[in-house]
C-alpha cells in the first residue's frame, strides 16, 4: 500500500490492521500491542497541551460494544503518547507518535476468520484486495481494510482536535438518517447539546426512537441499514482552501471519501441544487452590524470559489450498510475458484454510523488544520509577517 | 495561490485568468494569447500518438456558445501544442505543455467588468478571493475563480484520453437531471449512442425536451437553474486505489470537487444506500464462464475496499445553478463597505451542465491515469517485473 | 518524465525543449514560440510588482552569446509574462505563467542534429534517455537534458526574487574555480561588487584573467573544463528548513542537485569538515551589542540541525565540463548497435560555469522562499496569528 | 515538525527523541517503549520475507557501545514488528509498523541533560530549535535532533534492503577518510569483502589502523574529528530518476543531506570535475560481449542526465565532527540571555562515521526503491504492460 498518509503539513501517517499483529504475538511484539494501530502525526505546534486521556476521549466515541447496535466485539483502545510530548503534558514540535493497544483478540475469532480464508465477503475489500496485492493480501477479518483501521484516524484527530480548540474552531458529527428515517433540520447548537444523549448519536431525539426501533428490527433478521451522518464545523475563519485543484471541497472530499463505508457526500443542500434556481441558491452577504460580511442563508455550506467564507462548514455524507451479515449470501472461492454460498457468522455492527461520525470529525479536523498552515503560511508570506517566539 | 497542480505521478498544472492577460494586451503577451491558459501535463508516457486537433475536440465540447443554453460570449479556445510532441505527432515523454487562445475579449466587456469590481456577486468567488488575496484579487471578470480555467483541464483531460484510449479505458459524462427533472436509468451503450445528439448532452432523448423547456422558461425569467452530470468509466481494471487515505473514490472525489460548480457527489447508489439494508446494497461476485469474477449488481460504482473492481466506475454530481443572474440582488461593496442593491448584466449559461461534462470527463480521466501510474509500479516491483523497451 | 514541478508550496513547474517545438513549425505554434520554454509558477503571494522587464534581467544573466567563451549559439530568450499579473504590474495571487520564446533556430543546426539522432553522445543523457523512454525519446539537441531547460528555472527564479528583494534576502552565485585554478575567499560584499564584472562571473579580478586565459587554451584544444560555483544567501531568517527529512540543506541539496552538470556540492566548510576537530568546527555563538544571538565563524554555512540559524548560506557546487567536445570520441550508435567513432561539431560553451550560475541562485532562492511559506504557516499556526488584510 | 516523511511512493515516516518518552516513565508509556522510535514504512510490497531479525541485524551496525570508538551508552535499539507482516513472515503490502525500544536510560543521564537546559551547545541544534520552536522545543539530550532519530531510518532502510535483496541490488557504505587520514581508492569487491573487518569500518585494512591511532589521539583530546562515508550502489538497473526536478542525484541528494551531520557530497568524481577536461570527464559507452551497452570509466558515478545508467552510483558524503567534545567552550544561555563558558560532561562518539554508515546505506536504499517504484509504473504504462498475479 502507498497511501498511508493524509495531509500536506499537518500530516497523519498510520498503520496496523485488525489481526495480522495477532497472528504474531508468539513472536516479538509486547503484549501490550497484540492487533494494535500507529498514527505517527506531524506538524502538531509546540506549546499544545496534549494528554492521553484528552484523545482516549475522543477514543471511546467509536468503541465498538458501548451499546446494542455496536458490535459485541470488545476492543480495548488504550491510547499512549509515544512521542512529541514532554513531561508537562505540552507538544515540543517533534511529531507525535501514538500507539493504540487492542489487547483482548481471543483466539476462536482468529480461528473463525481463518476458514473464511478463502471466500469474498460480498461487500468487502476481499477480492479487490486479491487482485491489488494477491495471494500475500491479509485477507483474515479484513485486515489493513477492517474499519478498525479508523481507530488511527480518531486519534490523529483528536490532536488535530487539541489545536483547533485553542482557536475555537470546533467539529461535530451526527446522524442525521437511518434507513430511510430522516432526523428533522437540526442546528448547531442543538447537535451540539444532544448528539450524544442517545446510543445512535441522533441529536433529534424523538427521530432517533424510531430510528433505534428501526435498528433493532432489522438486526433481528441478520441484516444492517445504511444511513447519512451529517458534519458541522464552526469558526472556520474565511479564507481557507487553495484553487484551483486543493478547493477546501476538494481536500475536505479527499478526507472524508477516504472513509472505507462512505459513498456520497454534499455540501450546504448539496444535490438540492439541482431542483434549485440561481435566485434561491445564492447566498446573500451583507455587512452586519458589527461591519463584518455575513451571509443571510447558508446553501452553499460555508465555502465560497473552493475557500471558506467565514460561515459554518456543513457536510453530509452517506454510508452503506455493513457488508457483513448474518444471512445466507451467494459468493466466490478465490482459491477453488468456484461460486459458493456462505453465511458468516461474525459479530459486526448493524449500522456503522454510530461509529463512522468520530472518524468523520477527526478527518474534516485533520483537512481544517492542514488548510489552515498553507492559508496562514501564505498571508505570512504575502505580508511579509514573520512570527517570532517571545522567548528568542 | 498554491493549489495549482493536481495528481501524483500523472500531473497537471495549470495557469491563466478570464482577462489578466487581456489587461495587459498593450504589453507583452503575443496577440494570439490575450485571456489565454496554459496547461502543463506531466508524466504522459513517450510514444502515445497526439495532435492538436484530437484535443481540440474535447476543447469544443466546453466551447460556449453552442447553443441557445450557452453564454452567447465567444471564446475561440484554440489549443496549441507547445511541446513534448515531435514531428510525427508522437509524445517524447518531455512534459506536453499547451497554449489555450482566447482572442475576442472585447474592451467593452472588459470595462463592464471593470464596473463590478467593487461589488460582491452574490454566489461567486469574489468576496473569499478579498479575504484571500486582500485588494489584490484579480476580481474583475472572475478571474482565476472563473469557469474558464476549466479550459485548461479540458485540455489536460484530453491527453489523459490520448492514454487511456490505447487501454481500452473509456470515460464519458452526461446530463441526467436539470432543475428537478430527471432522466430515467442509462446504461453506458445509450449515453455512448445519445449523449451529443441534443443541446444540453442528455441521454434521455425524450426527457432531454422537457428539460431544454424548462431552461428556456428560466432564461426568460433571468434566473439559472441546476442539474446533476453523471460520469461513467468503463475499462478500468480492477486493482486502482491505494488505501488507506488514497482510496480510489477519495482521489476521485478531490479530482471532481476542485470543480468550481460541484456541490455533492456520490458513487454507485450513493446516498441511496442510506436508504439500504446490507442484503440489498452487497453486490455479488461470481465466477463468469470466461472465469473471470464479475458481480450481479453494481451499486457499489465499480469500488470496494477504496479499489476498482472491474466494473464501470459510476459517479454522479450535483452541479449548482450559475450563480450569475438577470434579477436584481442585494449584496456588499467591499470598498465601501456598504449593503447595495445591483442587478449584473453579464452574459452567462442559464445553466452550467453542458458546459461542466466535459470537464467531469478530463478530471475523472486525469485521476485514473494517474491511479494507474501508482498501481502499476506498485504491481510492477511487487513482482520484480522490469519492463524494457524493445528497443534498448 | 514525472519530475518537472519542484517545491510543496512556492512550486515551479516547466515545459519545453531545445528543438521540438522547431519541428513542429509548420503546425500549430505561433512564430514567437518556436523552441520556447515555459514556466509555471505556483504560491505567488499577491502585491509584488513584478515586471517582464525584471524576469529579463536575470533571463540576460544566462543568455549564450554574451561572450567568448559562450556558445555562439542565439537565443534570444525573451519572456512574456502570461497571467498572475494585472494591469498595473502587480501579482494577483493566480499562479504566474512565463513564455520564454527562441526564435531563432535555424534549419542547418536541426539537420545536424538529425544527423546526431542515432549515436550516443559521450557525456550526455542520450543514453539514459533511449533506456528510460525508447526509441521516442527526444533525441536531437538533446531535448529536455538540453541545459536550454534551465532558463525556464532563471524565469521562476526572477519571481522569487521578486518575493525575496521585498524581505531583504539576496542570493548571489559565482564562479571560483575552474580547471583547477581556485580563486582566494570571496566576501559577500566582493562578490556582490565584482561578480559581474568579467566574462566569466568570477569576482576575483586577477584569478579570473588566469581562469579566462586557461579557458582560450581549453576551447582552442576543443575541450572544455570544469569549475566551481559558490552561492551565499544572505538575510535568511533563522528557523528554516523541517527536521528530519526535509532540513534546509536537503532542499537546497535536492534544489542544486537537479541542475544536470552537478556533480558535487557542500555547505558551508563542506569536505574540509573531514580534516577538521571538533573543537575547530564548531561555530560559537556569543549575544552581540544588540542582543542577537550571532556566531563567530560560519563553518556550517548558515544551517544548524537542518534549520537556517541566521548567519549566510554558504554552498559550493562542483560543475563538470561541458560534454559535448570538438574531439574524436568512441561511442555507441544505438540503432545499428555497433561502436563507432565520432567527433561532434555542434557549437558549444568551453565551460558552463558563467552560464550555469544563474540558475544555481534561482533553484536557491525558489527552495528558500518554498522553506518560507513552510516556517511561516507552521509559526503563524504555533502562535495562533491569523495574518489578515487590512482592507477587508 | 512537518518533515518527517520521506519518498513519493515508498516512504519512511518516523517519530521519537531521545529522551522525551523517558521523562513520561510513569505516565503512559509501556516500559518496553521508553525512549524509543517508530518507523512506519509505506509501499512494501506484498510477498516479501522480513523477520525482526533481519532488520536487527541492519540496527546493530549503528549500535552505540561497540568498540573504543563509540559512545559508551547503551541503547538496546531492539526491533518490533508491530504491523504488515504475518505469520510466516510474509509482508502483506500493508505499512510495516516497526518499534525500536531503548529501555536502558537511566535517571542520571536524564538530570545531567536537564542542567544543560538552558544553555547552546556549539555545533547543535539546540539554537536553531529555539528559534524555531520557541520554548517548547524539546532541548534535552538533543530531542528529535539527537542522532538517535537515524535508529528508524536505518530499520526503514532494513525494509527496502528485503526489497531489493530480491532483485539483486545491493548498497553498501564504508569510511574511506577520517581527519585527514585518506584511505586508497577501493573496489566494490574489497570493499564488501572488508567493511566491516574493523571498528571502523574501513576496507583499506592498513590505512585504517593509521586513522584509529589518529581517533585514539584525538579521544584523549576530549576532541572529535570528522571523515568521508563512500557508498556503491551495485546492480542498480539503468532508467532510474526523473528529469528535470527529480533527477536520480536530486532525490538521492536529498535523502543523504537529511542526515544531520553530512555537510556535503559528490556523485562519481564529484569535485574533482573542477579540474577536468571534457575529454576525461566523459565516460565513453561500448557495447560489451553480450550485446549490453557499458561504459569503459565510471567518473559520473552511475548517473547520466539524471538518470542511472547501469553502472555502479558510487557516492562520497563529508561528515562534521561530533560536536560535543569535552573541552571547554564559549556559548550562550538563551534564558539568561547571557554569554558563557562551559565544558559538557556527556559521552559522545569520537567520530560518527562509523555510526552514520549504515545511515547512509538505509536513505540510499529508499531513495533507490522509490525511484523504482516511480520508473517501473512509468515504463509499465509507457508499454501498456499490466502485471498480474498469478493467483487471481
Amino acid at each position: 500500500m502507498v497511501g498511508n498518509t493524509f495531509g500536506r503539513i499537518f500530516r497523519i501517517t498510520t498503520c496496523g490492521e485488525s489481526y495480522a499483529g495477532a497472528f504474531r504475538k508468539h513472536l516479538d511484539i509486547p503484549k501490550e500491542l497484540f492487533g494494535g494501530l500507529i498514527a505517527i502525526v506531524d506538524g502538531v505546534p509546540p506549546g499544545i497541551k496534549l494528554t492521553a486521556d484528552f484523545i482516549q476521549a475522543e477514543m471511546d466515541k467509536r468503541r465498538p460494544g458501548q451499546s446494542e447496535f455496536d458490535t459485541p466485539r470488545q476492543e480495548r483502545d488504550k491510547v499512549y503518547i509515544f512521542s512529541g510530548v514532554m513531561e508537562d503534558d505540552i507538544t515540543t514540535g517533534a511529531p507525535v507518535g501514538l500507539i493504540i493497544s487492542n489487547d483482548v483478540i481471543e483466539d476462536q475469532h482468529i480461528q473463525k476468520h481463518k476458514s473464511y480464508r478463502e471466500v469474498v465477503r460480498p461487500g468487502q475489500a476481499g477480492y479487490t484486495f486479491f487482485k491489488k496485492y494477491g495471494q500475500f493480501a491479509d485477507n483474515i477479518g479484513a485486515g489493513r481494510a477492517s474499519g478498525r483501521e479508523t481507530a488511527a484516524r480518531v486519534a490523529g484527530g483528536a490532536v488535530a482536535k487539541a489545536v483547533l480548540d485553542t482557536m475555537g474552531i470546533d467539529v461535530i458529527a451526527f446522524i442525521t438518517e437511518i434507513h430511510g428515517i430522516k432526523a428533522g433540520k437540526i442546528s448547531y447548537e442543538t447537535a451540539k447539546a444532544n448528539y450524544r444523549k442517545n446510543e445512535i448519536n441522533c441529536p433529534d431525539l424523538e427521530k432517533a426512537k424510531e430510528m433505534m426501533e428501526e435498528l433493532r428490527r432489522i438486526k433481528e433478521e441478520g441484516d444492517s441499514a445504511g444511513g447519512v451522518v451529517e458534519i458541522i464545523a464552526r469558526g472556520v475563519p474565511a479564507g481557507l482552501g487553495e484553487p484551483v485543484f486543493d478547493k477546501l471541497q476538494a481536500t475536505l472530499a479527499h478526507a472524508l471519501m477516504s472513509i472505507g463505508a462512505i459513498k456520497g457526500l454534499e455540501f450546504g443542500d448539496g444535490f438540492e441544487h439541482a431542483r434549485m434556481k440561481g435566485s434561491e441558491s445564492n447566498d446573500i452577504p451583507y455587512f452586519d452590524e458589527s461591519g463584518r460580511v455575513r451571509f443571510k442563508t447558508n446553501h452553499a455550506g460555508g465555502i465560497l470559489g473552493g475557500i471558506s467564507n467565514g460561515e459554518d462548514l456543513r457536510i453530509r455524507v452517506a454510508v452503506k450498510p455493513t457488508p457483513t451479515i448474518s444471512i445466507k449470501q451467494e459468493t466466490v472461492n478465490m482459491y477453488k475458484k468456484e461460486n459458493v454460498e456462505v453465511e458468516f457468522n461474525t459479530r459486526n455492527d448493524p449500522c456503522v454510523c454510530p461509529r463512522i461520525y468520530p472518524v468523520c470529525e477527526a478527518m474534516v479536523r485533520i483537512a481544517i488544520l492542514d488548510a489552515l498552515y498553507i492559508a496562514k503560511g501564505y498571508r505570512a508570506v504575502s505580508q511579509n509577517i514573520d512570527p517570532r517566539w517571545d522567548f528568542v
